[in-house]
């Protein structure tokens, strides 16, 4: 069976951010698992300025996380 | 006598985002025990974009801490 | 004299989420001392899904505090 | 002339929890300088629950620094 | 293929920063991939005094995260 | 050229605070770089007891990466 969530580590930071991402996106399908409801809700966060910002606070808080499970890319750099 | 939280160390990535889960749902039930109540307001936040959001922020802090506990599950990568 | 907080270091996970509780309330007692009114917002978020998210992420913030204080009770697990 | 930070370091945990209040009031005391204006804005988040809750997470952000700054007090439990 | 995010390293505070704001505008645009609709938007948060306060919260998390992968910039200081 | 940032170090825990809303007012005036818009918005936030909260949680976010910066002076204390 394979996990959704294998592994924090990436090899850049590009990537790290893009798991930031699924993992922002992940907590909304446990808290709604009804992907025709996320759909209908989509509108009301893709057009709104306040749900787009508290959006890329979610992603601002897991890269966190994700960039010290990296040890910031140091290496790579 | 069992605890809810015996400890914040897990296998794996996805078992410590579960947990993280976990914690974000028990703050909850502290502040509203009554369970009827809960089920009442669920469809609140549940179908709204806003509290979504909000509910995948405390995961994320959430989830910030037990990947810090687990040391970011780096030996198991 | 005894302190209302004498220490962040807890037995296990679970007093220490406890103390978390404790510590959200402690701060909106100190804001506003006068218990009646106290009371009288209650309901104003312990039947508001919006409120009891953000009571939740305060809690979670805590507890990332309290589970550093602890070294994540790694010795306990 | 006294400084009104000249430290974040504190004896014990309920003096850092005192600091922690400090601070947050500070930085509204910066943003609105005129003390009438905040006397009359008092009842608006002293007697509103959601302004009550978000006071008590920046509270509890604070106290994250000062805990840090503290060592989180071990030594002294 | 250029990354758009090639490191977290900085070689001044004032381009760490300058980054954090390249991140919290990124996330946005991966949610809201629409540049029309962006633009649309962007009135709603620029002469918006909250939507712009919580724009700078997630500077704010982006930069404590950047400020940590380069050891706040010790070294240049 | 001289640099809005040159260093995240400080003296004291009060240079560090002042630099912190600093900082949480330059990501203001990244998003919205006309003066007189911001002048117009100033009532907005200055008046209102919830912006004043959000203001204060930027600053604190701001104070906790300013403090680690600085190893929290502790050898200042």
């Amino acid at each position: 069976m394979t996990s959704w969530l294998p592994t924090l580590v990436t090899d850049t930071p590009e990537e790290g951010h893009a798991l930031a991402v699924k993992l922002s996106r992940f907590a909304i399908k446990l808290t709604q698992p009804d992907a025709d409801v996320r759909d209908r809700l989509r509108p009301d966060y893709a057009e709104d300025a306040d749900a787009l910002i508290a959006v890329s606070q979610v992603v601002a808080t897991h890269f966190a996380t994700i960039s010290a499970a990296n040890d910031y890319w140091r290496d790579a750099s």
